[in-house]
């Protein structure tokens, strides 16, 4: 890797940050292969710093969860794919929180799963972030034990411009990413989005310390983030659903309701993608998966609900994903750490 | 441990193989603590044993997915809870068989998600079993790279009578256990089941190689098994849906339609079982569970879908669950085993 | 018709009901084209008679929704149809009762859509039925305005033995029909059956004076009948899922979960069967379904969805129903009515 | 009715439709109570006029579903109510077209119910329009006989810009209207929107001959319309979901999946609706709706599905809905008609 490496900043003031997808002007523009350094906010805009800000009184709608960018991509045109690297996701803060909040989780009665409850209680949970150890602090505010739990950065949120013109709040998951929540977006993960805009329109926020599977209540263990990614384009093979790739595993996700759909969705594009990687037959690509596919959950409570369908790359023999992009990204982003 | 170990077997003959749970005398009754060495049949009733026969011919419905039992566990009332330790699983045959079937799998359209379409076509893998190696060989049926996989084996069918005098399919998961389809159910998992009628009437079967989380194609890696459980009782807390810990997690199961309400099932029974344990209110533990849980689907196939809720003990600091069973399970296994 | 009418009567202690579909001897067994007078209680067993008595407190799960049956039909083998007329439906009361109940209903957190939140009030509301003026009487427990609604009484349960040796309880519906609560199965409707077991067994109950679409609270306006239907055979042509008849429309039900499932089952079968009736292509069948059918709701509560595909007659030119076994049945049922 | 009746016209260009909700410049403002004289162009952009005129070869995504408008209200702001009457809808043209279209519909696998078939096959059927009779003609494709259906048009697709900040296509339903597909938006009907943006931005489009419920195959018979609408506007009150009021009835929808999650949301609204215009309890409300509401499905096949919930207005003592502006429009309606 001899090339220098381009390194750019991405810090929004806080009327810089977005709440959507689509729509916006780019607040950077980026060649292929750029080292982006950014920082995003948290889903409640740090408003909640305490357990006394209850995100109902203290967050306006619909300022929720915003996002840093739009980032285009030069040279990226519809059908494209936009890869991007995460080198690095650390929280900013000392602290972190969590919340029930009216209305929104798993567990709860919502605008969708309406019923004639009253919501639950709206509680917020104050986490201590210890960096140097990796951990942060869940308290209970009812007492019994503390748990420490061990940090594992990701962003609940990050995808590109939708397509035929929409603008999606950044709340909601779909085709073009966005809110997808899951904790498979963490610091060595690759991502691949179809283009739909010239540019592209790489957005990304929602920082969290950690995130079980599904963010059952909600929210998950939400902090501001400083962000190291690398930004790169393929021509053509712009995928219909994000895709991820680690140096272990291929991931492709589905971002629709019921969860069955989001869990066929995720399913059908891991079984052709690997009917493509290694020149199998549609059904026997359907067979491999069955037996050698993971499927966790992502996220159970957004617009739509995030299934990932994983499948490890040492059972697929064959060609590399997207071109190999992931290993050179791999490479960009060790020249960086090296040099950092 | 200075108690002789029980050690009874049970090897139906053919027309002792049940296809129900509910409904049937006890094939074996035991005392709680006692190990059963007892062999099931596959999911086809071993009739497909080449890619030349098709279930849809060789098999006779509702003649499918055999299980070995009923056990009654002496002195199991209802409301108490029953407990199976997984010893060891281990297939029989040096071949295992997966396949596509008309109107069944995630990726089809089955009885249920009607469609207009023809049924996909009916398909069938031989997979060559290692037992030594440890590993099961696919070899795809339209060329393309074979893979080897790893060896993990399980059984998709567990559970007991269920109450209100129902009998279910031996197809069918839900409260009683059943068609669970979840690779979580291997050697060395405890399993806890709420008796609803006395004895409990524990079956099993359905063993596979291995099995991709939810089993997309609606068929594992099938295979006839050998295998060693530990039953015994607890009185009291029986648990309301299936529950599972290994060494390492707590998992709680949801088997209905549609996926996310088997969610918000497992997940629900997860977070007051949390709670239970800590001594948290219910809100912290939802929390916790937020942060820290698994969702891995189960089976998005059969008549009901299953998806687990799943939690590492160590975040769990206060009382065992069941009263420490599992721990008490584990020596008599290594008893058993010790002694084998 | 000059043939005599076979008139039975069936009217079961209270220690003759059944409380599930399967698995049981018949208490009576009638000759194709009998007239079978009998009586249900509602679904409470007759013990909620106030606004005092809550069903969780005066019930014993699971002594819930009673059925009067089996009713095993000579001659019926599976593969078969069997037909149910509904000459009248009475209520024997002058009183009915609705109620809440813990953890049932489609704007409640249930057993299966399971959530934190307690249960909504258990509350009962006392109608006054008014045979002669054909009404019954809504009284709102906490004031406002009384509303008179007309009576419109129907049965929520109907149904055969299930096959595969299943028993299900009386509270689930199904393709063997049971607890479908759609207000379509009135007095002058035909059901038609598949059967699965020697004599079709088939039980009836759950009698409601009047029920919106849905049965949104879940429970409908619940009262003992007085009941005659005729009861026939058509060999051969058994429907996967219940059908019904009226002089005007045919319908297609379907009973899974979620609901879109259920909405899939029930237009699937309307639109094959209407494609059998007339000779069209199924593809045309499904454009002219698309154009005239109607697609209500039964109920969205019980631990199976109903949806009902229904189509008026004048659009289907073609060959009758079953063999036109609902014109002889009006006939049978209009010379009872003459001869009463 | 002495007042002058304002009345204007709206025949938009082809290059003048939209094909999205939100983000657009008004085409057409008007006074509250206006009567506007409209033209729309059907679901194909008036492409598919033929058999031989596949709906993928002469349509180009996403020019798909046209609507006309904006139409601005002047003076309406977020949380007001946009009332709209439908006083007439006429089909333009003597034929209309319906379609199988690859990936879409009900009993097809789609790109959310993703499955491994091949596309059902793609057809054209056209449907002659006669409107002197009142009638459209089906003609199936592969033989078998014609049947003459009713006219009874409507508009699959109104609605007002969404809020946040959004733009949905015009394919979608949601809480802001959009792609309903009910039969209900027909002439006689007001429709009341919440309004999200100033001018509340309302746009109509995707007129019917007629629909069946659910619209099973995914298209109805599809046509251009000549559409009277008189626009009204309400200060506050805005639902949160599409509400509409014939003489005869209120109803409330939900647009969102699954559909039991539509059919609760629209039935959660109905509830709270009802109790509001009467002084009920909530759980009073719950208990008369369970008894006397109707539950048609909208759609089964667009981005979201919409359940309908229906109430006779007898059965609602009380206040009238939207302070009557029904009977208002009504009586505009009928001077408009009375003067044409």
């Amino acid at each position: 890797m001899t090339a220098a490496l381009e390194v750019v900043s991405l810090e929004p003031a806080p009327d810089q940050l977005r709440y959507s997808f689509g729509g916006a002007e780019p607040l950077l523009t980026v060649a292929p292969g750029t080292v982006v350094e950014l920082t995003t906010e948290d889903c409640f805009g740090g408003a909640v710093r305490g357990v006394d800000d209850l995100p109902s009184q203290v967050c306006v709608f619909p300022y929720l969860n915003p996002v840093t960018g739009p980032i285009a991509v030069e040279g990226a045109e519809p059908g494209d794919t936009l890869a991007v690297h995460l080198v690095d996701v650390a929280p900013v803060r000392d602290w972190a929180v969590s919340t029930t909040f009216p209305h929104f989780g798993a567990l709860t009665t919502t605008h969708q799963t309406a019923m004639l409850h009253a919501p639950l209680e709206e509680l917020v949970w104050l986490y201590e972030v210890d960096r140097e150890r990796g951990t942060c602090l869940f308290r209970p505010r009812r007492g019994g034990p503390e748990v420490e739990l061990p940090l594992d950065p990701m962003h609940g949120t990050i995808g590109v411009a939708p397509g035929a013109g929409e603008v999606h709040a950044s709340i909601t998951p779909g085709a073009h990413g966005g809110n997808m929540d899951t904790p498979e977006v963490r610091a060595g993960t690759t991502l691949y989005f179809g283009v739909n805009v010239p540019g592209g329109q790489l957005s990304i926020g929602d920082g969290h310390c950690r995130q079980g599977e599904g963010e059952v209540c909600g929210t998950a263990v939400e902090a501001a983030m400083r962000t190291v990614v690398v930004v790169d384009l393929v021509k053509g093979g712009g995928p219909a659903w994000p895709r991820l790739e680690t140096d272990e595993f291929l991931m492709s996700t589905g971002s629709v309701r019921p969860l069955e759909d989001a869990f066929r969705v995720s399913q059908h594009d891991l079984v052709t993608w690997a009917a493509e990687l290694t020149g199998w037959d549609v059904l026997d690509a359907y067979q491999l998966v069955s037996q050698a596919g993971l499927a966790p959950a992502g996220n159970v409570v957004d617009t739509n609900y995030t299934m990932v369908a994983k499948l490890a790359k040492r059972y697929l023999p064959g060609a590399p994903a997207a071109d190999g992009v992931h290993e050179r990204l791999r490479e960009t982003a060790a020249a960086y750490l090296g040099q950092r």
